[in-house]
């Protein structure tokens, strides 16, 4: 396995052997590592210091199913500190079957020069003059490379919001069928991706390739037991194919942890307008695909297509959070202009998770009415315009609260929450205000151990347990991360011995020894190398808090406030 | 001596009785004492927990002249820490001679409620709302308020931009002509008024009324032994009454310390077309004044009337600071725009040296070109209308470097740079990284111990006792900003025994011992009262440091950079 880089000043690319700094380094693990070993903890998120690092996850192109998670890792211009964001569609497969461990993308170009970084399925990389595509966006963009070098690629790019260099500007990555419409949303790395003039990486599919793995017969056998158990799961096997990630909707908002209108609200009242079962209806009688593999390797199927009232696409897939942020978070109870903001911000690449809750800052403010989905689209194509206001929502909310006067921002070190109150679940207080990544849902998502309706048996408006659980799914993650296996296929984790059985797939690709008690130690390493990274950046202790509003607030129906102390939330990486 | 309390949110007034925390507490040391002791320092400094502090200097109301600042203090919105800054004019002398050692305005008013305060000659206040005032520019608030209320008072008020809660916002106050063209400048003080719902302080003028002193005698003599040495000093006596501050630009500039075009060159070539010499020429010939009396008590006239071809009055006063920021630093060599400007900011409530060097940011980043002078007069009027754009102008160097995605921004804890390159005047840098108020020129003013020409015997482009200076500047400035001594009149200090003779004063007024030794400990407890706040704040070390530019970047004609290292920089406040 190789590593390529890419020095943008010079235009070289370079090979070189990738020496693992741990067992199973792949993903999160490596661009995290590679980030705080060569990025300077202080520089400017969008100056030559950073360093963009494109990894695949240990296990992707294996036989493994769902676990083509391709991370990218930078120093944030969002939060100010490391970051890892992942994304699935094909890319991952791709470049791990070619033998790339990762790329890493350094230095910046010459002024308003762009490029297109090509990797043949032989592993040979060439910067290619971006010409025309530089100011595309990504569908156009997407169907341009295409033509030029053929179907047989994997894209991964930016729009317009990248280009600008908007704090809240994804990097997309194209799907099953092509389409750019998955996105490494968080975090602002598609700024990055455009501050170094890099439009697009275009990977050549290696259909039959797959990566290099020392006992293949062993890794085959537990990768066989891992998809039985995610078949055998409901939650996997039925929910998410028929409803998605959307299924979440009903349960969220009648636990009243639905943030509505920026946060006012735990509950929205048309909640059953937008859920995850009206959605589903809605694409059905529309002749869309409510079962659609978007990943390869994908035994789930959890996307979607929605299409509109004649049958034509808008949108893929369309998930939880964005008709959270795009719906609830705006009053939004409109579904297709839901579709219609997500395909939006896709195409012009946009986190839709930032971009609608600083929306939701703006609305809250008394720029546009809550529920003006007219306004909500008007804003998100004025980004794509890079007029003021564009780029004011398109660095995301805390700009637009600044814009406004607007204190309530509902962000952690710069980054906004995801579709959870965390008045009404406690446990994602801890998880948004102390993971390394800023607010986020995904490094430690514990709403099943909160909410009855999940099994959970913690109560939620109480701190009582909620470090701890928090503290084991952030570490959990970070290796889950690291190895590339889809988070909703985490239910093959429910194999009898689930862990060990992953365990043994690490031992089978690597050839060495990997115990249970080595994934903990794992996820300890990588959290505390991006701990370490923050610290440097200058990050402290009190950067681990929610926003005011939650703790001085009131949510309803429940009003309740966070009530994690500070000295609590302090414990929460204390090994 | 007392302090009003003016409680915005229940439109409360109280008053209590004084007690100093040390001998000679007014003015700055008043502000940082209360600032630091009441408010939160991680408050939203635009929020409910923030207090704006009046306070005429100590010594105000006095006989002495040239003493007659007026501090203002609060949590900074642009620096996010303590601020100071004080402003000349006729109101500390009213203030004082009323009996009223500060005035505290804290909370926040009910939503679209707006006031003016109202001070009369017994030191009574009320509350009254500000009705159609609400919006008006300074030069229109002024004349309305004098409509309504009579000639006979002092205004210190905020215009559009301290409304809008902009972080580059002023707060204005009327000169001996009841004109509001002087300005408490820096760290957006406007912002916080604005967002209490104050308009306006409107204090009533007493003739014949005088601040208490303890004695007299003592007193006046002491008094009288200070106007004598300003006005046997040349500087103060003939160099500023003729040509005003601006009598700086020639030396400076020939000295490569005079920032140009947002501080890519230390040399302006037409530093003649905006010099003190030239301006002095332009006024004479239009039957301006060019010596011109500002501030109670002031025995200099530093201050002049700036008129059109025409002989009509454009901006009152034209000074040395304003001319680099709206000159200079945008490449602009029309005397007359930078009239044009500094009324504009006065009247709109801008400060004008980071609303020049936002302009000069903006200009960098390609959006206009350098020296295109209509552009920056388009700039500032677009403050006013409160558009995107405008806004951005409006919070200053830093929102736009952001906007822009430029990182040559000249700022540090978020305030710009004044008229001094720190790399052709070393010592400038150890002030404006240091000092507890951000970037900052009278916080520690050493150009005189640097420049040849200054009689300065520290070679600039050394590190080499640059840090004692600043140290000790700084130390000493936080004195004189306290007793609310004018900067110009220091020339005070060169009467035999000069520090002894001010400390007779404080003597003399307090009733109570005040030696030369207590003047060194007040300033270090003034600091360090600043500097704990800012502590407490959150502010590091790391915050201490210069943008990358003046570290990387050589500057011409000399091609040096800022070589004071980290670590002599953290020695700066070793006591």
């Amino acid at each position: 396995m190789k590593i390529i880089r890419v020095d943008m000043a010079a235009g070289k690319i370079t090979n070189q052997e990738v020496v693992p700094a741990f067992i199973g380094m792949g993903g999160r693990g490596l661009t995290s590592f590679y980030v705080n070993k060569e990025v300077p903890p202080k520089c400017d998120p969008l100056g030559p210091e950073n360093k963009l690092v494109f990894a695949p996850g240990f296990l992707s192109g294996s036989s493994l199913v769902n676990s083509s998670r391709f991370s990218i890792g930078a120093k944030s211009p969002l939060t100010g500190g490391i970051k890892e964001s992942n994304v699935g569609g094909t890319v991952a497969v791709d470049m791990a079957s070619i033998g790339i461990s990762a790329i890493i993308v350094e230095g910046l170009p010459e002024k308003n020069r762009s490029y297109i970084l090509k990797v043949d399925k032989e592993g040979n990389a060439v910067l290619l003059d971006a010409g025309g595509l530089w100011g595309k966006r990504t569908y156009d963009l997407v169907k341009s490379i295409k033509e030029t070098h053929g179907e047989n690629h994997s894209i991964t790019c930016i729009g317009p919001a990248g280009e600008m260099q908007l704090s809240a500007a994804s990097i997309q990555s194209t799907d099953m069928d092509g389409r750019p419409c998955r996105a490494a949303g968080r975090g602002g790395l598609g700024a990055v991706m455009g501050s170094k003039g890099l439009k697009a990486l275009v990977v050549e599919k290696t259909k039959g390739k797959s990566t290099q793995i020392q006992d293949l017969e062993a890794f085959k056998s537990s990768a066989k037991i891992f998809a039985q158990a995610v078949m055998k799961d409901e939650f996997s096997s039925e929910v998410l194919p028929a409803l998605g990630s959307a299924v979440l909707v009903e349960p969220i908002n009648a636990a009243g942890a639905f943030p509505t209108r920026n946060a006012r609200q735990g509950q929205f009242e048309d909640a059953d307008k937008i859920s995850g079962e009206t959605m589903a209806q809605v694409i059905k009688s529309r002749g869309g695909k409510t079962t659609h593999k978007g990943c390869s390797g994908c035994i789930i199927n959890c996307s979607n297509e929605f299409v509109d009232e004649k049958g034509t696409y808008v949108t893929s897939s369309l998930e939880y959070e964005t008709i959270w942020s795009m719906g609830g978070m705006i009053g939004n109870n409109d579904l297709d202009a839901i579709a219609t903001l997500d395909f939006l911000c896709d195409d012009i690449g946009l986190d839709t998770m930032s971009t609608g809750v600083a929306i939701a800052v703006a609305m809250d403010a008394g720029y546009k009415a809550f529920g003006d989905a007219k306004a909500a689209i008007e804003m998100v194509e004025e980004v794509a315009t890079g007029s003021d206001f564009g780029k004011i929502i398109g660095h995301g909310p805390a700009r637009v609260g600044k814009h406004f006067n607007n204190d309530r921002v509902p962000v952690i070190k710069g980054q906004s929450i995801a579709a959870y109150d965390p008045r009404a679940i406690q446990g994602m207080a801890v998880t948004y205000a102390t993971s390394p990544m800023g607010g986020d849902h995904t490094a430690g998502w514990v709403v099943e151990s909160n909410l009855e309706a999940f099994g959970g048996t913690l109560d939620p408006f109480s701190a009582k347990g909620q470090v701890e659980v928090s503290r084991n799914a952030q570490l959990h993650m970070a290796v889950v991360d690291t190895v590339g296996i889809c988070d909703f296929a985490q239910t093959g984790f429910g194999a009898p011995d689930g862990l060990e059985n992953v365990c043994k797939m690490i031992r089978a690709k690597s050839g060495k020894p990997f115990s249970a008690e080595d994934w903990n130690t794992t996820g300890k390493k990588i959290i505390r190398i991006e701990l370490e990274f923050n610290k440097n950046a200058g990050f402290t202790k009190e950067l681990d808090r929610l926003p005011k509003m939650f703790y001085e607030e009131p949510l309803p129906p429940h009003n309740k406030v966070v009530v994690i102390s500070d000295e609590e939330m302090d414990t929460t990486f204390n090994f």
